[in-house]
């Protein structure tokens, strides 16, 4: 296997810093539009060379597939990019990895209640072309989507006979401090993308209805979260989840909600108010800029808050329904990543860790074939176990947590 | 009186519309950066002339007032232009009249609790030299500082015997709807100077404490405002009055609160948290630009939005303590102007309108004599009679509700 990594960044470093410990791989090209991330993150491992590539081009991501004669392509850039990635690997005959799935667009006159473009939709409408070339695209393999997507396939295979709601639930209990010890307003992900993905209107699935969406921030619901996390405020948010599970796994409803919590709930609405969230430039005394740059360029950078932050971040799929014993059963299927121990253990904050080492154990899977297929699949289509116990083996047990059914 | 009007802005303009219908001066000459602006509000009268001016330069200030041999020097500017605009007509011999006070700085080590530089500290630092020339400067003669001082005078000459507190009390029930008639978030007054006024420490004067400090946005109450506009929430916020009244009017308590409602302190809030209330600039994407700017450069132009704005403002002063019969008595002292009238009389938005009006009728009652002294006074060191009996003959009447002393 020769991977083509596109993408140097703070998901695209810990993958390299992850897979450089495992044996499934002959080359890892580490590719960026910024030649010098792309040779730090490529340092660490004698497998690795760094190259320069600009993610917008298919042609220039097939053009260095056949340079190194790549098998997989694995995109770690932002998912404006996606399609290019995505075109230029199949032009090239590589398969394909991707964490997140091409960019919806909303509905023109009903946002609030009906889908326009959707999440990976341009991906799926090219899924004939992919299963008839015998090429296999991947999407959705991060943690969320992805890992929560194998839990849905776990749960469907071995712990319920009927599944009422797929609801991935995502929530944190992270705190970041300034050099005097105050805690500090500081996303783990990046703004820009935390913007996009909480202000599109969020998407439902259900048996009866199909996919619908809603107004931002709806349905919020408080979590409680394991392993001393806690309670957390959650909301309905534009998720891969809901448009890859009902696929491949039978359900009545998917949804996502992501652990916000009410403080940054408050801010992005604030942020909406005032038209901040506005990617369109604005004149300010001479100078265009777009509101929204202006919002990121005064966080801290979250590439640069590991050493400052504290505290554990859990991905996890909560499914209700009968269990395979016919009774009610509610299930909290989980995966935890405290900061401490990934900033210990890989230099990498445990947001962006627990992100990119999904996408290593897929391809180590499909290196071995013991995951293989052609089309545009979700993680969701493979089988579960193999992968849950390559998560335990890479040293990042899983968790089950049975809720009260009632 | 020959009156020299620096900044033809949204208040200025206001003040010239209102002026134009009264006698008791020669000449007012209207200057602004803008030139173009300056002529726009000059074009209303014969009697003014339009001319440029720099307010951060107290000599351009002094050599317009030589050129046209001005009496009185009308502040209409930001107040961070407060000090040359103040210098430039004492050094002209001109009397001077503002409408908000010379900034503050909070205190170095403990903002919250102690006061640094107050505001209008600068200017009373020169009190001596402007008494000695036999000259006057009227500090704080707007709306709020202004009217409320000469409600605190008229509250301690005519209804109480005995005043525990000055509450200046500001809420509003505006809308401003954009062109599909929606309700947008659309501030009445500049957000750049909201955000200085309500983000810095708020300030408290009491008999024992003398002036002192809290937190922003401290001791949130509900207030019910006159004349249909209802119940707002209102917190402590920095304002001039609380400097002004202790000075000359004889209370055991001074404080100021906006009407912000719970919306506003939101994301005012927010803006502090994300750090976009910042006046530094920052880089971004190749541009520097201050966030505070980007801020103000998204929401609509206060100056543009009367024509899409309804409901009513009131400014006002809640007084306790005990009357005249020595029971105790509680009385909101209040101004209220509705936008509807304002525009369809002035075509001037009525928080502008409601600024500016006081001013005039100042300069109206030191043009007759009415009103006269040396020094850096402020509006409660005058007689209040003859001003509200001005106000109500503008037009424009003021009201007293009794509320519920116990």
């Amino acid at each position: 296997m020769r991977i083509l990594l596109v993408g140097a960044g703070g998901v695209g470093g810990a993958f390299a810093a992850i897979a450089a410990r495992r044996d499934f791989f002959e080359e890892i090209v580490v590719a960026d539009y910024d030649l010098g991330r792309a040779e730090r993150a490529a340092a660490q491992d004698s497998r690795y060379v760094a190259a320069r590539i600009d993610a917008s081009s298919a042609a220039s991501v097939t053009a260095l597939c056949h340079e190194h004669g790549i098998t997989h392509v694995m995109n770690a850039v932002d998912p404006v990019f996606n399609m290019p990635v995505f075109e230029g690997a199949f032009a090239a005959g590589a398969d394909y990895v991707d964490m997140a799935m091409s960019l919806s667009t909303p509905h023109p006159e009903t946002p609030h209640t009906t889908t326009g473009v959707k999440l990976g939709d341009l991906q799926f409408a090219q899924e004939s072309r992919w299963e008839e070339a015998g090429r296999l695209a991947l999407v959705g393999m991060g943690v969320e989507p992805g890992l929560s997507d194998v839990f849905a396939r776990y749960a469907a295979d071995h712990l319920f006979s009927e599944i009422d709601e797929l609801g991935t639930r995502d929530g944190a209990n992270l705190v970041v401090t300034d050099d005097d010890g105050n805690e500090i307003f500081a996303p783990s992900f990046s703004m820009w993308t935390t913007i996009e993905e909480c202000l599109n209107p969020p998407v439902i699935w259900e048996r009866e209805r199909g996919w619908f969406t809603t107004p931002p921030f709806s349905e919020p619901e408080v979590f409680d979260f394991p392993e001393g996390i806690g309670p957390v405020e959650c909301v309905n948010v534009e998720h891969e989840e809901v448009l890859l599970m009902p696929r491949w796994v039978d359900c009545r409803r998917a949804t996502f909600k992501y652990g916000l919590g009410e403080e940054f709930i408050t801010i992005l609405k604030a942020l909406h108010t005032l038209g901040l969230d506005s990617t369109e430039k604005v004149r300010v005394k001479g100078v265009e800029v777009s509101p929204r740059d202006v919002v990121a360029a005064v966080l801290p950078d979250p590439a640069t808050i590991g050493p400052r932050m504290t505290g554990k971040t859990c991905a996890g799929l909560w499914v209700t329904g009968r269990g395979t014993d016919g009774e009610p059963r509610s299930t909290y299927l989980h995966h935890v990543v405290d900061n401490e121990w990934s900033m210990a253990e890989y230099g990498h904050q445990c947001v962006v860790w627990q992100t990119a080492i999904n996408p290593v154990i897929a391809l180590e899977l499909l290196a071995t074939r013991v995951w293989h297929g052609a089309g545009v699949l979700g993680p969701e289509a493979f089988d579960a176990v193999p992968f849950l116990d390559l998560l335990t083996a890479y040293g990042s047990p899983w968790g089950i947590q049975e809720l009260d059914p009632s």
